[in-house]
């Protein structure tokens, strides 16, 4: 396996982007997006995804040098125009500016229309986190997930964040309405195995751990049966309102094509009570309490994980697939 | 069958309420909200739930007299302490004072600590949808649900509460973090009926339909396995944080002494926006998509079922519970 130092990665895609004609400041940004989530082991959202976001501005989808606008404002709630943009500066942007109001008001929200794929969904949660604010946010997606009793994919797997700050290390949440994504289906199949639990239905509508079946028939399952085909109904029904964006059943389904996106970032600013530490200390107690279980190996905390694999990375390189890591370097030499 | 008019049912619990000492408003409104809730089919959260909550007030847990206070205020984010007040009456207030917050700010969240258990958790969301904002809630409770990877009870089920205004119908989400709440688990062995899915573990640590195991291991599933723990975990975290009140581990786990509860109650006005008609619109559409489908006896979007079963209890009496109903009635003469 390759393993490419931070430094180099993220240079890589900086070249890149610039090649691709990003202005300077934007290519560090979106280069950090990318290279982070790689570096924190979401490599299906981090370089691997790469190649396809060069390919959704190659193809006019993704619009380098645009940003949000902003619309209407309400206070603590504003609605903002992605202008097709590209979906992580997009984001980050609209993360930023729930941050700020958040600080202004106790709360803030912002609903972003018209924006293209925010490749990491739990980037947005580690920004909210390391400005000290709970963040919760989410988006919709192309349909690829049947509602709870149909057959075909009408659905988005809207991923949710939700973050909380914490010293010793952030809590971050980050997850599809799916069991499993179509990254998971696959690299479960390529490494011949089943699914350790069921993730769909195979093409005779009966539920399965075989992950070709689920690519094939375009049904996975959502969390919880009917409960998370619920909660993905709600996260549209609030991105597309609020923003005045696009539903998923308006969205193309096919991934070269997604865009029009509908998202909703909320920031909760703790320190507003003037009691930041006792937040903390809240916190820290529950993570606490939950790694004094007898079964400490196999518990853990949503952004446990991640710090793990990103110190790892950091110390050894980041794997990558050595294929993608030539693509970018082809685009960075522009050969 | 005993069926009971609506009217018959709201003053008898009216009588009881008054007989355990209420003030008159307040048991008004409580009633209201234990009937609306058996109106609407959960019959668990409704009068089933009525001799739990008359034996948590005997028992000191819930101080009828108590109304949450304002602890600190910073804009559009407020604390309050519930003071053990009813569970439902508190939780009422809270999202009232949400809304407001939403109204004068575009976002509002209030966090509340030191409550009750809110009985039926789709009440506030309905109350946010009638109010035309959307309404985003959860508590926290007793430990009821292990940690994935864990084998006993450390985290809460947590039910989490969307809900969108829709003048055709509000759409309204209210889902604990477990596959199958404990009164389920309960009816579907009254039935002699397995689960429709696996719906926790047995003793020896399978995955089981067998209600009947899961309520002697006390393991049933969280929602998506280990994506619903997460999100358990989460829910937690950010009410007793942000209500500075107390987190799952640190509630008692007997549900008769269940008491201290944090909960979050957000409010989101898209009138803010002066596009009331636009929003009603797109959820409109959204949900006619969805109705369009070819499964369309099988696909439902949340809170479609409610207004079934509520207008039927409606137009037939509810159905209630013999014994039940005669304790109500019991308390009622203070017999």
């Amino acid at each position: 396996m390759l393993r490419v130092p931070y430094g180099d990665l993220f240079d890589a895609l900086v070249q890149a982007l610039l090649t691709l004609g990003f202005e300077s400041q934007r290519a560090r940004l979106c280069a950090q997006l990318f290279a982070q989530a790689t570096c924190d082991g979401v490599y299906s959202h981090g370089l691997n995804r790469f190649p396809l976001f060069v390919s959704t501005i190659r193809n006019g989808l993704v619009d380098i040098h645009a940003s949000p606008a902003l619309v209407s404002a309400a206070g603590s709630l504003e609605r903002w125009d992605g202008n097709a943009g590209p979906g992580n500066l997009n984001a980050h942007s609209c993360m930023a500016r729930a941050i700020a109001l958040g600080r202004k008001y106790g709360t803030g929200c912002v609903a972003l229309a018209n924006t293209n794929h925010w490749m990491r969904g739990g980037s947005y949660g580690w920004q909210a986190a390391e400005a000290g604010v709970i963040g919760i946010c989410w988006t919709n997606t192309l349909p690829n997930l049947p509602p709870w009793g149909a057959s075909s994919p009408r659905l988005g797997n809207n991923p949710l964040v939700f973050a909380v700050p914490r010293p010793g290390g952030h809590v971050v949440l980050d997850m599809a309405m799916s069991q499993f994504s179509y990254g998971a289906l696959a690299s479960y199949r390529a490494r011949g195995e089943l699914l350790p639990v069921e993730g769909g239905f195979d093409s005779e509508g009966h539920r399965t751990r075989i992950p070709k079946a689920i690519e094939e028939s375009m049904r996975p399952l959502p969390i919880g049966y009917w409960k998370g085909s619920g909660l993905a109904l709600m996260l549209d029904l609030i991105a597309g309102s609020l923003s005045g964006g696009k539903t998923t059943h308006q969205i193309e389904a096919n991934p070269e094509c997604e865009t029009g996106l509908s998202q909703v970032f909320i920031a909760i600013d703790p320190s507003a009570f003037g009691e930041v530490e006792r937040v903390a200390d809240i916190t820290d107690e529950v993570i606490r309490d939950l790694q004094s279980l007898p079964e400490i190996e196999a518990v853990r905390y949503p952004g446990q994980r991640v710090l793990k694999i990103r110190a790892e990375n950091l110390a050894n390189g980041i794997p990558v697939d050595r294929s993608v890591w030539e693509q970018v370097r082809r685009i960075s030499r522009n050969t």
